[in-house]
């Protein structure tokens, strides 16, 4: 590794006061630091370039007592993975608990039993589900597969949701072993496919093994007590806020049950760093979501990502940074002008483009909703690279962009043929391309349902066209042409962008990269519409032509096209 | 002046053709520039330190024609005024055709008469009306008066609110003369108040003298050729506009009685920036408020504002960045990080604030509109300064603050107290202190309507207690006590703000100045609350009460203080 030293925590009773020693070729020991509970010592110890994978004693003594602990070094894993995600990506995202059952040996653990009948109880999704689906996610155009939290949850409701682990370095058995996951992100990579790991590293949940006897007081935010957090989200770039709403925004806790992690605690810090790094080390991950991403000390968040970086250059990290307005995520972005100091993130979340984009299309005769998503992404002067945000039109907190109420597929259509379009890089959560619906207040529970077929005992098979209805496989079909099309074209990938204040209800941007140029024209209102091309010449002149992505009918590039109420074209340009 | 060099455009019949040449002492020809229209020649002056005031005899030679101009080198004016403006003060807004006819005499001009009973034809108000209101405007706390543009319309129209100047050296001689105006600053100052000019420099009026013979085609956008601008006001900012786009909004004109002026002709550039020196020198004016900022060319604009600040660097300039979120204001601003060149501009305007204070006073239960409000404000991030902003709840071009629906005083009062309390440099339409009122549908003619007594023949004069209703001098009274209360207040003239986010419908923030702290409370919701103080103790602590600006009732600060449905406290603390 580009660092040389890391970090042991060893636990035990009275460990604190007893000498420790190690002797191996190479390895030494910088530092052994006692803490306030003497049960814990962190050995902070050096491996030099010319250290061999061996077993290194480590000796424990205390007075007449000795110890010896033999820790295994390792040899550093092959080079695979790693390998980040941009705007060439499209990321799957996926509640394990709830995609595909697998194997149905693993469902229950620690005396909490599968109920598919409650929303909020384990369901008993599981790596192997997910891998028998790799074929399936890679047949719809998926190139990147994002699973809500892995880590061990052992809470007493379950926490099927992942988000209150207690062991960052134990997979949760329910989904299978921490070599089950690595076989899984070995099988991804083996599709040409990556893998992105959600990390919580803002709080643990409260049956964490270390909560029954913290190292220190301060190893938890509020010295361990509860104290709800505001939410105040803004406050940490807020000029005029106070110390006080900061201080309980960012040491408040979500949850009594999700105690606040205090990353301003050094070897906590260190803890957590080392453990992301030690996931991507071992299993290969190509990148990690954040949670909760402002709720955490800044200081931390900018070393932990510096670090993450330094040992895997090529690594994406994407942040949750949630917030109503592009400053916000703007402020988080790695090198943003709005920040005095540099927060080295990579990729934040774009969620007020989702608000945007979840009014937009919802058909409309002026340009109401669709001129606010329009002037949401002239916006993007905020960002320092607003090609490298997370898009998406829902995910696992939000209701879902399909609706109930949609009669047809035109809103959705429009939905993600621009989200898959826009510049950035986007997400879409499981279930989309059967038009999964959910609202928030239905409860997060059933925002996140069991994909039909994923349980042996289903009687649909959502994941085959026979188990689809007409309209489900009409959906389907769409977001597969989309997605298998959007990999092979360089201007979306990486080309620029260029759009157009809408007007009379059409939104037109182009992407363009050297000689290729896709023109995306959305009709959001309830009428057809003649476009004259004029206003666009910038963009077309030498086309003749385009091709419409998902009809492969040509249109001509004349003086005016026609598009249809709610329609909209995707065509790829031709001279 | 610090700077040496000044042009004087000539204009005359194949003028462009003559030899120029003049001697004087101090003062040199330093160019002498033909352009494409032979009747204009632009000459370039030197005038030296020692130059003294005098008749600078300039000859013009063609062939055998000779002709000397004698052109009249003044002596500065004395120092007085070009004060600047700030936070300390409050900006009355006055459209002057429609506030005071002091001289009925000027009322008739250009063939155009007045009449009243047009929202939008010429009704007769005029400088001395606004001198004789002088006492009025400082008693009501006033500090500064800004009016509508006051340079020539000699529009068909009357264009009585005066965007459409047609010399723009001369005052529009039906609010008075160019003497008269300078008298009327004169008696402001007189009366311990300021002057801020409203300056149009991206249009003039179709009846400017210029237009008949242009001196060259570029003088205006587009070659002088009508092109509808499509007020892509973002598109100068917008990272993804097309340049089509950008072209159209910098080039298109307002109207067809609007030629858009083009500033990137050097000429007409310096043109404009010496015409607005020579008015502060002439006048004495202590600011300007700039229209429709955004339109104009970028580098034009910051070499107008450091020309002005350079002679006059107390000055202050705002602009009218017109603009429904923070992120354009804060670009336009001077020092902006979020702009790769330095706009120059001291005070941009917050439209986007307007919104929110327009929506949030309603009367809510929960924190929506109050919260929109305070999400807006936590916004000030993206400034380069945002305790220099201008702030403001309507104004000659919004929908009128108070409502004809309004049933009593209670969001006149909240808004007023928070626009008043805020951080920036707070702006009143003039008639906001009778409860004006005044939509946006009804036209703009609607908006600025005559105050009622200004006109010898009005039956009712609201500029006096008698004239007004009972709740017309319970809004009067109220806002003269703010306002004369604000003018001691260092707090709120150069304190910083610490705010806190709504919680419950109630809103509140503090002004704080070394040892002088306001805290002021907003209860939007519709049921009487009792607010802990706790959340607050960082800037109360130390405090035992608050004195109310409006009851003048002492407030203990104990664990908490009850506050009224859709009431306010402004506490002036105390140890």
């Amino acid at each position: 590794m580009k660092k040389a030293e890391f970090q042991i925590l060893v636990y035990g009773p009275g460990i604190g006061n007893a000498k420790v020693s190690l002797n191996y070729k190479g390895v030494t020991l910088n530092q052994a630091v006692k803490v306030e509970n003497p049960n814990y010592v962190f050995l902070y110890v050096n491996v030099s370039k010319n250290a061999k994978a061996g077993i290194v004693p480590i000796t424990f003594t205390d007075g007449t007592e000795k110890f010896t602990y033999n820790y295994p070094l390792k040899s550093r894993t092959d080079n695979s993975g790693a390998l980040g995600f941009n705007a060439s990506d499209v990321l799957y995202l996926i509640t394990p608990d709830r995609f595909v059952n697998g194997n149905v040996q693993n469902d229950n653990w620690d005396s909490v039993l599968v109920n598919r009948k409650s929303p909020n109880a384990r369901h008993g999704g599981d790596y192997e589900g997910v891998k028998q689906k790799l074929d399936y996610m890679k047949d719809l155009g998926i190139t990147t597969v994002w699973l809500n939290p892995i880590q061990e949850n052992k809470m007493r409701g379950g926490s099927y949701h992942g988000y209150a682990i207690t062991d960052f370095y134990q997979s949760d058995p329910r989904f299978g072993s921490n070599e089950e996951f690595k076989a899984l992100t070995k099988a991804t990579h083996d599709k040409g496919m990556k893998m992105v790991m959600d990390m919580v590293l803002n709080h643990c949940g409260s049956s964490h093994w270390w909560m029954k006897d913290l190292p220190a007081k301060n190893w938890i935010n509020n010295d361990g007590v509860f104290l709800q957090t505001n939410h105040a989200t803004v406050s940490v770039m807020d000029v005029h806020a106070s110390q006080t709403e900061r201080n309980t925004f960012l040491n408040g806790w979500f949850t009594r049950g999700m105690p606040d992690l205090n990353q301003k605690n050094p070897h906590l810090a260190t803890y957590l760093i080392q453990n992301s790094i030690w996931w991507i080390e071992y299993a290969r991950i190509d990148g990690i979501r954040q949670d909760t991403y402002s709720y955490m000390d800044f200081d931390f968040l900018a070393r932990w990502n510096k670090e993450v970086y330094d040992e895997y250059p090529d690594f994406n990290i994407v942040g949750e940074t949630w917030y109503n307005k592009k400053t916000s995520p703007a402020w988080w972005q790695a090198n943003s002008v709005l920040n005095k100091k540099n927060p080295f993130l990579k990729t934040p979340m774009d969620f007020s483009l989702t608000f945007a984009m979840q009014k937009a299309f919802d058909g409309e005769t002026d340009n109401g909703y669709l001129g606010d998503l329009f002037e949401d992404i002239a916006q993007d002067f905020v960002y320092a690279d607003p090609y490298n945000v997370l898009t998406f039109l829902d995910n696992h907190d939000l209701g879902r962009f399909s609706r109930k109420e949609d009669k047809d597929l035109k809103r959705y259509k429009q939905g993600l043929a621009f989200l898959l379009t826009m510049r950035g890089i986007p997400q879409i959560y499981y279930g989309t391309e059967v038009l999964m619906v959910g609202t928030k207040e239905d409860g997060d529970g059933r925002l996140r349902v069991d994909f039909p077929g994923g349980w042996p005992d289903d009687k649909k098979d959502e994941f085959t066209p026979a188990g689809r209805s007409d309209k489900q496989n009409e959906a389907w079909d769409y977001l597969r042409k989309l997605l298998q099309w959007r990999k092979t074209s360089t201007a979306i990938n990486s080309g620029k962008m260029i759009h157009y204040a809408p007007k009379d209800g059409v939104y037109v941007f182009a992407r363009i990269k050297d000689d290729k140029t896709v023109l995306v024209v959305i009709n959001s209102s309830l009428t057809d519409k003649e476009l004259k091309l004029d206003r666009f010449s910038d963009v077309i002149t030498g086309y003749s032509s385009g091709k419409d992505v998902i009809s492969s009918k040509e249109i001509a590039l004349k003086q005016s096209i026609s598009i249809p109420a709610k329609g909209q074209y995707i065509l790829d340009l031709s001279k």
